[in-house]
């Protein structure tokens, strides 16, 4: 075992109990696989009793998991605390001052200090992983970084966020209300202590603002991202959508524009054909554009045990046969500053209008689209009591910043009884 | 430019000038990416005049492939030659005799002659990297190697030949019987020298081999596949396929169970909704199952300039970047012979059959499948003439060798007017 490569692993919920089962159960596939052995020397988390169904006792255990990170019997140190600052940045930044390599699943603290991470790993020349922080299982920060390394990359989008699927697809399946399912999230324990987190697509847009970095070469700014979550969504919007041959999703999309790097997590509308809306619950998709490769999609699921697991084990196994890579695939030192834009997309939109139930109305709306310069593809009005008439609004292929301002004078109209929604169509 | 990664590549069609194209086009973002210039030294084709769209000027010129992979200026051999021996082969042996990393996008020399090409690399301690040989754009040899390392693979499935998918998708949509398409696809420059290697499921087969020795840790072993091609197939059986709810797809299945390694590439049913069924054109899909990670789905197009560049210049990258790793995933001295097996998946099929239109043919049919155990989920008997009536039978879930009993009973009987086909299906 001499050669072996140890392991400190900080925070044994689910997926750190993952990973000690595939370094438990699978060592000889891992030898073979990487050249050497894989090896626990200790590990750290807030309970040394709790059973965890894993056998811990051959592991020596840290209440501290600073402490686990200087340890000089491990080589690689594995976080799974989470959390985007506290123990898990401070036991991060010890392990890469102690020249350890680190694996993580912490979007958040990559997504807020990614930059600073990146450059202090960097510096001490050690490798800085996240495979498991974007999308689960699914290998997107590999072929992101190596895998489609030579193509200048044109867009990146993602559903990633397992539990807003979960609702949106939970309410169109069961016909319950927002309200209601996000209860019963609440109750299955999908939702994150701040369900903002999920349901806000802070989340997901700190897996985005990953992804960006990466593909365009920039310094990871969550700050910039635009931020739109799915608590607007009424089980009406769902059952129009579906009318109209379209699902809602939450889709990440990020592109480097003339103007700066878009990057927006946003409900949207596709096609009920489309890949992406026949995604079920937690299962992610990432779609990559590129300028020699075309579009290149992979899914797969997007949290969990075993998939989580895979994804940290993985980097492992990367580290193992010696790969050595900069954090965001080139030096964090030449990432350049990313200008944030606003979203400039032209594509389709719908617009949910509830619109007082009085003569003239669809005149002014009509008017105000038109003076707007926005066309309309298709519209049509839902069956309605006395007070408000739910109408949906499909306009043709235009830029976001023209319909954002026929929207702003469909408000000052004064003519609808609920807030407006505008959601772009995206058919990927 | 002393630093600099230099390319020598063999052969300039397609393939060949994209890689050009983006080592031109490209050169800052290759160098920010991969810590160091990519440049070409000599390239190699079989006539210096043609005129490629590409400035050549720069470059060395070589005849003799052989005579480049050995030049002193050249770090890395790219192989676009293509064909599973002669100078495609001789140039990779030479280069590797001359301790120059290779690059290939040669699926049928590795299929045939990988395990001998692996041990030589690993010997001369080069890298020998194949990602464009399997599924074009579709970063799958890094998942699969790499990403996803630390899983026990249980399946690997592809659709991974466009020119099958092109004929079958194309007789769907023009209703044009397969002489027709298959004529239609030769014209328009798709269809290999010899059409076999695209019909026949040989090229896809040659990339579902390479596959399962990564998966499975096994010696690669094209003999040992099971190959059934698209040439059977009528429109007539695409009609039918369709009506209920069915499309046709050329789908390799390689699995590892107690008796072997299976490994076939059919033609199989998807149901029409499934993500393999929406499949058009050249686009390919790879899906893998394990242990750990779930099942993982990899879409993208599977050939063309761009796609097959983009994953020609991710294995350079890897390169310039120092990555090193067993061909196969891991040491080619340690993977272990596969012993073949016949595939033993247990699915509902479809039987197609053509029955002569006299009475008490069907209750011999069902008679025989009754009792070769076969139980009948859903049976359709087709508008027909006065000779043949046909008809096309789903079971129920079974195993291959017992329907392929059924079968062989069936065609004892003496009562189909044309070979009756057998297909699995398979929903993914």
């Amino acid at each position: 075992m001499s050669n072996a490569l140890r392991l400190g692993i900080a925070g044994l919920g689910t997926v750190g109990v993952g990973v000690i089962k595939i370094v438990q159960e699978h060592a000889k596939m891992l030898n073979a696989r990487s050249g050497r052995p894989i090896s626990i020397s200790a590990v750290s988390a807030r309970s040394k009793a709790k059973d965890r169904g894993v056998d811990l006792s051959a592991y020596a255990w840290e209440d501290d998991p600073v402490a686990l990170a200087k340890r000089d019997d491990i080589d690689v140190f594995v976080e799974l605390i989470g959390g985007d600052s506290g123990p898990a940045k401070a036991a991060v930044e010890a392990a890469i001052a102690n020249g350890k390599h680190v694996v993580t699943a912490n979007k958040a603290m990559l997504a807020l200090h990614g930059q600073a991470l990146a450059l202090a790993a960097e510096t001490a020349d050690v490798n800085l992983r996240f495979e498991a922080a974007v999308a689960g299982g699914i290998p997107i920060i590999k072929a992101l970084t190596e895998g489609l390394a030579a193509n200048k990359i044109n867009r990146v989008m993602g559903v990633m966020n397992g539990t807003c699927n979960y609702i949106l697809t939970r309410m169109e399946s069961a016909k319950l209300p927002y309200e209601a399912v996000f209860k019963e999230a609440d109750d299955l324990g999908y939702l994150e202590a701040d369900p903002n987190l999920d349901v806000g697509g802070i989340d997901a847009a700190h897996k985005l603002v990953l992804l960006s970095s990466i593909a365009f070469g920039t310094q990871v700014n969550f700050a910039g991202a635009e931020l739109e979550g799915i608590g607007q969504i009424t089980i009406q919007d769902i059952d129009h959508a579906r009318d109209m041959g379209f699902r809602i999703k939450l889709l990440g999309v990020a592109q480097m524009t003339d103007a700066g790097l878009e990057q927006s997590m946003r409900p949207v509308l596709v096609p009920a054909s489309s890949p992406l809306a026949q995604l079920e619950g937690g299962t992610n998709m990432v779609v990559v554009e590129g300028d020699a490769v075309g579009q290149v999609v992979l899914r797969g699921a997007g949290a969990g045990e075993g998939p989580t697991a895979s994804a940290v084990m993985g980097d492992v196994m990367d580290i193992a046969r010696g790969l050595k890579l900069p954090v965001f695939g080139q030096p964090a030192n030449t990432l350049e500053p990313a200008k944030a834009a606003k979203a400039s997309n032209t594509s389709a939109f719908s617009l949910r209008l509830n619109l007082k139930d009085v003569p003239g109305v669809m005149a002014q709306i009509s008017t105000a689209l038109a003076e707007a310069g926005v066309s309309i593809d298709r519209m049509r009005q839902f069956s309605h009591d006395d007070i408000s008439a739910p109408v949906m609004i499909v306009t043709h292929p235009t830029k976001r910043d023209i319909v954002e301002a026929a929207f702003a004078a469909i408000a000052g109209l004064n003519v609808t009884t609920q807030a407006p929604l505008m959601l772009s169509i995206v058919d990927a």
